[in-house]
């Protein structure tokens, strides 16, 4: 088959890789019908993570099960599936607490590497989830965002408490954000601020529910939010980027009481204790347990209620992947859509 | 008056003050019946803590009503009144979200000093509880506790979300962490682990409703706490030290999803992000709201269901002041009370 590798940062290559086998009496085999370059697959492009290349790279599909080992269950060939960036067994004492990306045999599907023709997926029955039939072709971008982009964005607004009767504030435009402020506007949140400074972005934030928008980052951001909250801040504020400047955004941009959801990864945060002591907010994070929200997205998605794959704004084949990386390191796209 | 100055690290005096009075018409004026030492007196003692001095100390009182401005409605001269170490208004957005430490208007007590024979009570409707009458003597160690310890402990308690089911965990055998001990057993968790290594503390730990004791500190403790809790780590964790190291070692004693409720004062604590993200724990706290807990904890004192005063194991006159802190800095008293 045929799948996307990183040698080195910005060094990604499309190849012949052997096709993925059965390897536990619980994996499947899907074909991938979609898959896509995520903002975290930056950070080795960018070399800000170590690369230990030649790697493979992805770990957001949606597919059609070819072959199941012989104690998978819930999915049979032909069905088309949706599974988390975790597999996960969702039966443990944490998956059943809602923390499956924390399962205690959870596995990482970037070490996998989704970005190719064909996937193994471990844990099949606990990982993978069925859609009613054969989706429309206009369905799969959505429910290729449900895989990590719009459960990682959901996961930050349901840790940052969004629901009705609060302002919610997302730090963070990128794909996860502004599916944040999906989340945030379908679980019922007053108002919604976008930070961004990109007008294509902004547009995309107002058409997912954002009632304001702000542009000014790091202290000034922090003005804006309490300028707009009666000098308080906002109840929920979700970050989406992972560095020290956002997270510190997000703290200093809650009320005291309030909750700060985040879900960018972390590269290179150290949080002053002191600080976080007398800012008296709760800090929820960490990488989203998708696998929790994926029957109440693919239900939505399903139904036409959300359109959450309007995120996507570049589709290319998978031969082209690293032109998909290279357009989002220079974030001339939002999200890369990779048909295999 | 008589009251407690400190003047320099481990230098405190109790010497004539000016008597305190009313500033605002919202202030009552109490002469307090008890007052006590605090864990977080010892950051300043220590010299942690920059000392201005010739400061005011104390933060914690019990007392009667000895006069009130001409705004206050709740209490009036001669009730017996127990009020949280942050004065609050109690209706500002905040304080109605049951964050009355981080009040709009908040003042903290330990500004104004109640380690003293009278002492200023700012928006002393806000601020102040009454007992339902004048307390037997033996019920005034309680009830004092109930102004920070005890609310302090309590709100670790709840904020790690102790309950019934949960595995809770508690970093810290000072007269806080004693006391979430209790405030985990009232709130109805299963299994409730004290980290001690001191003999006295353990048997208050169990006393107080503690069903096992871990000696082992840092790596060892978190492995011991692991072992308890089919290595998954606890469901709630208190932290009441405020170091790095009982930071990370109540985060790292948490399962993924679980709760951290740290109300240790923090003292060059430094979070590292990427263990953070990785770790998935809710983490929440800072200064205890205990005005929102005060009802009911006077209540439950009030009716003998809980005797928090029994973290007191030596009482002093205020004029030997400079010797409970000696003791308490010297870990030779887990809690001084001081009678004015």
């Amino acid at each position: 088959m045929r799948g996307a590798v990183i040698y080195a940062p910005g060094d990604i290559r499309v190849e012949d890789r052997p096709d993925p086998t059965i390897l536990a009496p619980t994996d499947a085999i899907i074909r991938t019908t979609a898959t896509c370059v995520c903002g975290s697959d930056l950070w080795p492009y960018r070399g800000i993570e170590n690369v230990r290349g030649p790697a493979p790279m992805g770990h957001e599909y949606v597919g059609v099960v070819e072959r199941v080992g012989s104690e998978v269950r819930n999915v049979a060939p032909g069905d088309f599936v949706v599974g988390s960036f975790f597999a996960s067994d969702n039966t443990c004492e944490i998956c059943r607490a809602g923390y499956q990306s924390r399962c205690v045999n959870a596995e990482p599907m970037g070490a996998i590497g989704t970005q190719a023709q064909l996937a193994r997926i471990p844990l099949a029955d606990g990982t993978l989830v069925a859609t009613p039939g054969m989706p429309d072709a206009d369905l799969i971008p959505g429910l290729l965002t449900a895989s990590d982009v719009l459960g990682t964005g959901w996961f930050g607004a349901v840790a940052a408490e969004a629901g009705p009767g609060k302002t919610v504030a997302v730090v963070g435009d990128g794909a996860v954000g502004l599916l944040a402020v999906l989340a945030a506007r379908q679980l019922g949140a007053e108002r919604i601020v976008a930070m961004s400074r990109h007008a294509d972005r902004q547009a995309l934030a107002h058409e997912f529910g954002a009632t304001d928008i702000v542009a000014e980052r790091g202290d000034d951001g922090v003005a804006r939010i309490k300028e707009l909250t009666d000098g308080l801040g906002a109840h929920s504020v979700v970050e989406a980027v992972g560095t020290q400047e956002s997270m510190m955004q997000a703290v200093r941009s809650t009320r005291p009481g309030g909750h700060v959801g985040y879900v960018g990864v972390s590269h290179g945060v150290a949080l002053p204790g002191e600080e976080l002591f007398f800012a008296e907010v709760h800090l929820f994070g960490g990488p989203a347990p998708v696998r929790r929200f994926l029957p109440e997205l693919v239900d939505l998605i399903w139904n036409r209620k959300i359109d959450p794959g309007r995120v996507f704004d570049l589709e290319l084949p998978l031969e082209d992947a690293a032109e998909g990386y290279r357009r989002m390191d220079e974030r001339r796209a939002v999200k890369v859509l990779l048909r295999p």
